[in-house]
């Protein structure tokens, strides 16, 4: 075994112990993951100590990195952001209705599916690039930031070029060919995690982006599979501090898609500033019962009225500040 | 099928459908389970649509139940609990001396291991019913209220006639020979959810205890495994809003056996409160890297002193008050 | 760090890596455990490398244990045994239609539960002491060995007493003042994975009884709870390969109660005999769509006479033998 | 409710029951999810009875398809189809050695990745579009057919114009964007479950395909993530015999990325075949210490060789047989 361990320019520490004797190998991870040390004979396992990601960690880059939409909307920073919207846009009237209603209420992005990654083929695919025309109107009519989901290569051109951020959806957090797209970009990146992946996993595809050189990454703790069945994911909310522990990017929060039900949002949306989060993105829709997806879980807007307020007074019980465009008529 | 259906006494509803037929079948679940309707020819898939829990039910009892543990201890009201002490009670003078920094923090209840259940058998086991007696000196001197686990039938008979309210840890929480004889007691009773449990299961778990006579039944979320490796379980926040409207029982949160980790207790303390949990239970030893269980989540006393106001904050934040003994010297 | 390790009479083994120093700890498990390393400042990850069992530890006994019912009946020897009855015993001509049929196909071990751990206290709970004496009527007509659960003090005294093997079933794997009693006893348990346990935890629990002086223990794989939902738990059938690996204790698998569906049993017990299981236990039912628990997951007669045969095939492909009271009816 | 339901040109079913209302809705899936009952004042509940995805149901396509690769390999017929080769493409020696070992051992397809997802872009990313080259020379001096993983427009353009059949690996499995271009390829197409999918989203992935209209879709079992620790995922063999009643599409099982370990591998490929496999794919490597990826899940050649015969018994055992392109040199 130690042989091996020199082949690779490494240095092997033995160490004796009672039963048993510990090999221990410092170096690049790259090349021990490659050496295949479980099949010698007596090899009883391998155990890792080092962390596998490297850009995104904050060994690497100590300082908090804050993530700038302009217009004073920043993540990583004391102000704790909201993004609201609909699941989907659907047409001008249903966009400008709930941005107005968002904006009003504290919100300062605009969230809204124009491609949809939809689990079945003959659900509704979202309006496409003709959306983007519908966005421009009312970004001009609201002056919201604007963030969607890009889903493959013509969907990022199109929010590269005309949103304000790019949303990497759960479901491509390991498409790493649309990753190493998104490096090489320049506009903000908002990356959610996968339903089913480790922190780890999270902070290595968050390397493939800032090995393209964008820099500007914010990460998205959305709920992860569990055996659970009263709620559609579970929120893991000790992400959140963990994340912000191991590296130096932003981390925000999706109570709704994590939850998939409107009557579970507000609390978890509370604890999701109560756990140090930068941002929390919210479903609202002006009327759930007939959106043409995911209706279940977006608030109304009279929920979403009463939700801003608390979430201000939570970010201040914490030492934060909610971050909204104008001041909040209080609530409290 | 229809006639199956009858033969148990209940109705039969058919539905014809395109390309299925659906037969709504409506009663008693405990009839419903034993059917087997599964393996009818034909017969595609039996979907449950009841609750098959009764008596934890709001359903059944609408009110909110108020447990108390006398001395204005109250879970399920609008005032959110303190409980902390560490994992295992060691010695007199480290009770003694968590207990004094606990309640001058603000606890109004002492948690404290005097039988410990270890996953391995060469582990430290608890000062077992010996400890009783330092507990009655630290609770003399302090008037704390005392929470401890029972997991046999002697440590229930101890923990009723001696502690405040008899804890069931997670991995007994469907040992349902020990549920029924909790059941029978007369002290309050902390349920928690085992550590793969659906709700559906810890709500019959808790009608176990209901079915016996025992109302006083306190349910605590404690973290979930799942495929995560970043925290001991998976605290499932979610849990603590959807019990409290599926239950009308109180609901608090161990942060501490969840995370495993000392740098997440904190702010999922927080998230808690901002969850609206009833109650918060938290380990806190005066020299964790000395303890003889679970020191990696143990909170300092320093810690918890300058979380206890933070929990405040945010309780009031989200309507609610936190219960202290005595008035918080103000950290805010 | 080191000084600490030193004072738990522990050797430090320090390395120094590129942006890292790890220190290597060599001793007894039960100590470092209790050690708490992660508060150290500047300590980012406590690793362990040593498995936390011993007693079950094929490092200890590198030997097979094989664990032995009398009249030819072995776990862990070459043959593999077929454990096949009803979930619940519900009357003698129940039993005794069961026990005939598995017995004509090539059973030699009669499963049947008396005393039954219900999700809910309110669904049939089984026949309890009186049962015992329909089993005895079954024994003395079929010769077949019989299993039946314990599940606290007195129905382990009646297992023991009147079993041939006592059975503790996946929700009291960790229930530590019951498995500390089986380890006085004398007869051969089977002990069954936790749906949420862990090998080593398995194998920990395990080390309870050991612990006690019986070292009759059978080990059983019986699902594991997973985000999927086209079966009741996921059948884990690596954990087969593995623990016999890490483990000298015999293997067997419950198909039954790990898919929940009739037609998935058949095919996961010739897995299980693929994958090297000492034995399978297999739910019976004459009339499964009238058993009073469980009835969808029970094979009919005919169902279990095909596939006896077929497992003897499969067995024989891998180079182990079914056994059988007497030479099966080639079904070949 | 019913209101709303029959806006949506559905009828709906009422039927009062003791405490509660059930409205059965029968309907065509699409507009369902979309109709957002949960939030109608007084909706407790809604249960999803029909299955959401159609072309590749068994509802819809009773027979058993079969995706023929050429020369006699055909997926979902009687015979059991042997895929072996190493997890990346390093050379040309290597590749030539596996694959002339793999031929004569009994395999008829060799697997090979050129285009590696890969979890941290610093690890080797494979040979790309230069190892079609390689993989030219190899066929045409073995026979072999190839399987190669597609990951993006481009790897999926070169895979379906030079490999045999095209892989989506679980990371892609629902990257639609991709799903969609391989509906309208003309190979057979190999569909990895995603690790945390279940068995219905499997099915709804396939949807996309099909409805492309390539209807030459093989499933692939590969393991899923769970909370376990002893293998990398856990094989979920029954989703073998349950995607089979399921759906009319071939389903084979990949042992050797579910589980990760060597040891474990040659247990679970024959339980694969156990449970009714039309195909196992393996990973075999030359030297797998000096694998570029994954070698310490790779199989010895001398370990290959062994396994072969012994599938080839299971099967036999099973009443199927398994494809080889000559009569194996029987080890029985």
């Amino acid at each position: 075994v130690c042989d091996h361990v020199k082949g690779y320019g490494l240095t092997p520490h033995v160490m004796h112990g009672p039963g048993r004797c510990v090999v221990g190998v410092l170096g690049h991870e790259g090349r021990l993951s490659e050496a295949g040390f479980t099949n010698f004979e007596g090899v009883i396992e391998v155990v890792r100590v080092y962390s596998p990601y490297v850009l995104s960690s904050r060994e690497t880059h100590p300082a908090d990195t804050v993530v700038s939409l302009g217009d004073g909307v920043k993540f990583g920073a004391s102000e704790v952001v909201v993004i609201a919207g609909p699941c989907s846009v659907e047409s001008l009237e249903q966009a400008i209705a709930v941005a107005r209603t968002v904006k009003a209420a504290g919100a300062t992005v605009l969230r809204g599916g124009l491609f949809k990654p939809r689990t079945s083929p003959f659900s509704f695919q979202g309006l496409g690039e003709a959306g983007y025309d519908l966005m421009d109107e009312v970004r001009r009519e609201t002056g919201l930031k604007f963030v969607t989901e890009a889903l493959d290569e013509r969907s990022l051109e199109l929010a590269e070029a005309r949103a304000d951020i790019d949303r990497i959806g759960a479901r491509n957090m390991q498409n790493f060919a649309l990753l190493k797209k998104v490096g090489r970009c320049k506009k903000p990146v908002l990356l959610k995690r996968g339903f089913s992946a480790t922190l780890d996993e999270l902070l290595m595809a968050a390397d493939y982006i800032l090995a393209g050189g964008n820099y500007n990454v914010v990460l998205c703790e959305r709920g992860i599979r569990t055996f659970t069945d009263h709620s559609r994911n579970t929120l893991d909310l000790s992400a959140v501090p963990m994340l912000k522990q191991l590296s130096h990017l932003p981390v925000i929060v999706d109570p709704s898609h994590a939850t998939g039900k409107r009557k579970l949002v507000q609390p978890m949306a509370l604890a999701a500033v109560a756990a140090g989060a930068d941002g929390v993105m919210l479903e609202v829709h002006c009327s759930p019962a007939e959106a043409l997806s995911d209706g279940e879980q977006a608030l109304l807007p009279q929920d979403f009225e009463s939700l801003v307020p608390r979430m201000a007074a939570v970010a201040q019980a914490v030492g934060r500040t909610l971050h909204t465009a104008s001041p909040l008529n209080s609530g409290l």
